[in-house]
């Protein structure tokens, strides 16, 4: 189907200089293995999680979307559940995924008990961290293609799970609403609506309990869970603090800086819109042309 | 050498209804024949113009680029000279052309005993009209491909002119610097410079005296002198009058809703620079995805 699928490399034993230096500032999705995370790997069970989180009343969101279009049919919702009750039912469930939504979550302070059984990657300065996310996935559940303006460790703590990512150089082919795709089956896309979606490349890992999948910040990824699973997303800043949306919770609001050229460029297309269509979209090009000259990387590839 | 070449379409005895009604809003070149032009046509010999034009003096601007590169080796100027000496000039030189510059011309008001002679099309309302320009050409000239922003109707009064013409849509394909296309041999073109220029649609037409070329706003064209020849330009409003920059005295300002749209333009991608390379590439490639969703045309072919 795609034109291309590569290889999310894989690295075995990799240092926190080895990363910093060598690997980080290529901006490529990457699997680390290997790396020590505590003992979570093998204790987070779901009756040990159920007895370590306890009753305590978390806020989640919960994403049921295995392929449904959800322009059209959003089948996302959020709720309050006893954390105990949520492991079991996503334990029993399929196609489901239960995402804590708490504002800025660290796991470390909403689950003392459990916090000590994962260890952080030390791949980034502390001041630099974000937010800590539990992501506790019901088999079959495939998460719609998307970024966010974060970096971030997928920690696959068990489970397993399959993640296709795209580079943020192929958006064009995605069909974004937002910061999410709206191609929903990535691998048997409707190519009467989706034409353009096969020229973007594929870049495909399988996440096993113990993977740790860098995701740099704007980079889409879409991810199947195979088996029901525990994950942790962390994320941390690459930018400076002063660039992100203060008001951001989930680590997926873009940067002000962009948010702001946006707001001015819908300026500039209302003042175009004051021609007729010829001129309009006459001009509407010269400006595409202008932002391809003066904003575009010639670097990247 | 071009990937797609179309004539362009040549109608006899059009009249101001047809026009008006069927072609006009079709905005798309055209070769009108068999209009009355008046006695021009046969009487505006060297002899004759030398003698009627008189010693009148002239500002010119001189264009001589038989294909040079117009931005390393700029060869167009500006001077002075008596009509008669010009109109000589142009029929024994090669590769030049003069073209009277006076603040908003009219060839009607400049030299009346002239303006007698010629009939212009009135397939517009006298108040669309903008200006009448003199083009004298030597034989060899080729001026650069370029658009205007206003409806143009090249008469070739004497003289034998070829002229390509590229669609607006096609513009991205044209190598642009402002309204000028950077690829001045269009026949043999250098394709290391500019691999896209072929996949630009040429729409080629050949204009004997008597003929009257339909060129209508942000058309590119491209015209080659075979001959000694003298044509007039006529520039009309297609768009309300206080669409236009009110300083244009060539009919090639960019209408004002349009270079402001440039400006705000310009403060966005400011604002965007702010941003990190790989940042600026991928958010510059989301404005893109915008223009291109509100303001493209899906109309236009």
């Amino acid at each position: 189907m795609a034109e291309q699928s590569l290889t999310v490399p894989r690295l075995r034993g990799v240092t926190r200089e080895q990363f910093l230096e060598h690997l980080y500032p290529q901006r490529k999705p990457l699997v680390l293995e290997g790396l020590d995370l505590g003992p979570c790997t093998s204790k987070w069970t779901v009756d040990y999680l159920s007895r370590a989180g306890g009753v305590k009343e978390v806020k989640i969101h919960v994403a049921a979307v295995p392929q449904m279009d959800f322009i059209r049919f959003c089948y996302v919702y959020f709720r309050t559940l006893p954390f105990n009750k949520l492991v079991q039912r996503a334990a029993e469930e399929t196609h489901k995924e239960f995402f804590i939504s708490e504002d800025v979550a660290d796991i470390r302070q909403q689950f003392p008990s459990l916090g000590g059984d994962i260890k952080f990657p030390a791949f980034f300065k502390e001041e630099q961290f974000f937010s800590s996310v539990f992501r506790i996935s019901s088999p079959g559940l495939q998460l719609w293609t998307h970024y966010d303006v974060m970096d971030n460790f997928l920690i696959q703590v068990t489970g397993k799970k399959r993640v296709t990512l795209f580079s943020p150089r192929d958006a064009h082919y995605l069909y974004l609403s937002g910061s999410k795709s709206e191609v929903l089956n990535i691998d048997s896309p409707d190519l009467d609506k989706y034409p353009l979606f096969p020229k973007a490349r594929r870049y495909e890992c399988s996440l096993e309990a113990g993977d740790v999948l860098f995701i740099p910040a704007l980079w889409f990824h879409n991810v199947t869970s195979e088996a029901f699973g525990v994950g942790v997303n962390i994320f941390w800043k690459h930018l400076p603090s002063e660039c992100y949306d203060r008001t951001d919770t989930y680590g997926n609001k873009d940067p002000v800086a962009a948010s702001r050229a946006v707001q001015i460029l819908d300026r500039a297309l209302k003042t175009l819109a004051e021609l007729p269509e010829e001129y309009r979209d006459f001009y509407a090009r010269q400006m595409v042309l202008r932002i391809q000259d003066k904003a575009y990387s010639k670097n990247l590839e």
